[in-house]
C-alpha cells in the first residue's frame, strides 16, 4: 500500500487556525486515506467531490443570512416608492426593520412551516423580477462589499469562517473539487465566490428564481421572472447537487436540518464518506444556537458525523480585516 | 500590444482534420485576437467559456439521435412485456421499428410541433421512472459502447466529428473551458462525455428528467420521476448556460434551428464572440440535410457566423477507428 505522505504535510501548513483536536485529526485521517492508493478508503481522483453549505456554514447567518439584509434593503426601497406595499408584508416587515417577523420566518422554515417563507419569496420574486442577472450580479455584489454586519464590527465580507476557508484550500490541495450547495440565493453568492472561497461561479449551487431569455439586437440577455426555479434546501439538495456535478460527493459540510440529506448523500457503504455538521456554540466570538439544527445534531450523533465546535476546534474564527 | 504566438503555433497541430480553408482561418483568427491581451477583442481566462450542441455538432444525429435509438429500444422491452403497450405510442412505433413515425417526431419538433414530442415524451418518462441515477448511467453506456450505426459501418462510439473533438481540445489549449450544451439527454451523454470529447459530466448541460432524493439506510440515491424537468432546446439554451456556468459563452457551436438563441447569447458588443454553424452537406461521408436548420442558415448568413461545412472545411469526418 502506498501512503501518500504529502497529504499530512499539506495538513500542517494550511490548516492553521484548527486547533489541534480529535475533529481536526478526523478530516486529516479521512484525507490521508483517501489518498491511499491500493487501501480500502481510497478514493480516485475524479470522485474527490465536497460539498459545502454556505450560510451558517463558510460564512455567518446570524442574526440573518447576508441575503435577507440585500433583499430587505431592495424590499424597503421599493415600499419608499409604492406606498400601497407599506401595509403588506413582506414590505412592510422591510420597510419598519421588523426583525422579529423575519427571524421568525426562518425559525418556522427550520420546523417545517414554509407558510411565511412564501410570503417572503412572494416579495423576493416581484424585487428581481425583469431584472437582467448582470445587472443582479452587480447590486448583489456591492452589497457584500460595503456593507457592515450588525452586530460583528466587520464587513459582511469579512464574516467567513477562516477554518472554513482553509479547509477549502486543504481538500483542493489534495484533489477535491469543492462546491458550494446553499439554500441561499445561487446567483446572491456567485459574484462573490471566488474571491471569498476560490470557488468559481460554475461551482456554486443554490436555491433559484425562474429565468428567460430575453433577445435583441445585441445578443440578448437572460432576465428573472416572478417565480422560482429551485428551493435547494433538504431533500432538493442532493438532486441539486447530483444534476450539478453528475457524480455522489464523497465530502459534505453543513449546519442545520436543511442539510441532513445532502450529509446522508455524501459517500455510500463502498466508497466512506465525511461529513462535517458546524455547531455554532461560541456566542464570545460568533454566536451560540442550535435552533433550526436540531435533528441534525441529533443524525450526526446516531450517524458518527463529524461536529466541528467552533469554541472548542477553532483557535482563530475570523480573518483579522475586518 | 503583446501577441501570444503560442496561440497560433498550437492551432497547426491540433486542427489536422481540417482542411485550409476560411472556415478554419476564421477560428484561429478569433482565438489569436481573443489572446491578444491588449488588443480590442482580448477574452480574459475566465471568459473563455465555450458551450456545443451535441447530437449533428458533435456526433452524428442521422438516421435518428443515439439516444433515440436507446429509448426505443427500451420502449421495446416495454411493449415486449406488457402487451397492452403495443397499440399505443411511442410504444407501438418503438416495437414494430416504424421509423416514418418516429422521424416525424423530429421534423414537426424543428417546425414548430411539439405535440408527438410530448406523446414520446410521455413514454420516455414512464420508461425510466423510479430509476436511480446510477442504474441509468450503466445502461446508457453500455448502449453507447455496444450499439453500432446503422448505415455508416461503425460504431454509435465512433460517430464523433473528429474535427470538432480536435476544436474542443484546441479551444482548451487556448484556455478556453468547454461545455455541451445539448437538447439531447444530459444523463445519456454524461457517462462517455469524457472519454469522447474529454468533457466531464459537471460541464454537461441538457434536457433533464426531473429527480428526488430517496432515502434509505446506506445514503440513498436520486431518482428519475415520471416528468420531465427541463427541455433544453431553443430559448432554454441560454438559460440553462447561464444557471450552469454563471456566465455568458464567447464561443457557441451548433446545428440548428434549436441552436439559434444560444449562437445569438455567445459574445456581446463589448466582447466579441465566435458562432460556429455545421451545415451537413456531406452525401458520401456522412449526410446531407438542412431541414431542421433552415431558419439557423437564414440567421447564419444575416449575422455573419461561421458556417462549417462538412464537406468543404474537414480532410477527415471521423477517426479511423470504426
Amino acid at each position: 500500500m502506498k501512503t501518500d505522505q504529502e497529504g499530512a504535510v499539506r495538513s500542517d501548513a494550511l490548516l492553521s487556525s484548527w486547533k489541534q483536536t480529535p475533529t481536526r485529526q478526523a478530516i486529516v485521517d479521512y484525507v490521508d486515506r483517501a489518498l491511499q492508493e491500493g487501501g480500502a478508503e481510497y478514493v480516485p481522483p475524479s470522485e474527490r467531490v465536497a460539498v459545502f453549505d454556505n450560510d451558517g456554514t463558510l460564512w455567518c447567518e446570524k442574526p440573518m443570512p447576508p441575503e435577507l439584509g440585500f433583499i430587505l434593503q431592495r424590499l424597503a426601497e421599493m415600499a419608499e416608492q409604492d406606498p400601497s406595499l407599506r401595509t403588506r408584508q413582506p414590505w412592510q416587515a422591510a420597510r419598519d426593520k421588523d426583525y422579529a417577523w423575519l427571524g421568525d420566518v426562518i425559525t418556522k422554515h427550520y420546523h417545517g412551516d414554509d407558510s411565511d417563507v412564501r410570503v417572503l419569496m412572494g416579495g423576493i420574486l416581484q424585487a428581481f423580477a425583469g431584472m437582467s442577472v448582470d445587472a443582479y450580479a452587480e447590486i448583489a455584489d456591492r452589497f457584500l462589499r460595503t456593507t457592515p454586519h450588525p452586530t460583528l464590527g466587520r464587513q459582511l465580507w469579512r464574516c467567513t469562517y477562516l477554518p472554513m476557508v482553509e479547509l477549502l484550500r486543504y481538500l483542493e490541495a489534495n484533489g477535491f473539487t469543492t462546491y458550494i450547495a446553499s439554500g441561499g440565493d445561487r446567483d446572491f453568492m456567485r459574484p462573490v465566490t471566488e474571491e471569498l472561497y476560490g470557488i468559481p461561479a460554475e461551482r456554486i449551487i443554490g436555491t433559484t428564481a425562474g429565468l428567460r431569455y430575453q433577445d435583441d439586437d445585441t445578443g440578448g440577455s437572460v432576465v428573472y421572472q416572478a417565480e422560482m426555479e429551485v428551493f435547494d434546501d433538504g431533500p432538493t439538495k442532493p438532486v441539486r447537487i447530483w444534476s450539478r456535478v453528475g457524480r455522489r460527493p464523497v465530502v459534505a459540510g453543513g449546519n442545520s436540518n436543511g442539510d441532513i440529506q445532502m450529509l446522508r448523500y455524501a459517500g455510500q457503504p463502498s466508497r466512506p464518506g465525511l461529513r462535517l455538521l458546524v455547531l455554532h456554540d461560541d456566542e464570545e466570538r460568533e454566536f451560540n444556537y442550535t435552533a433550526g439544527a436540531e435533528t441534525s445534531l441529533e443524525q450526526a450523533r446516531a450517524q458518527d458525523w463529524t461536529v466541528v465546535s467552533i469554541k472548542n476546534d477553532w483557535a482563530t474564527v475570523f480573518a483579522d480585516e475586518v
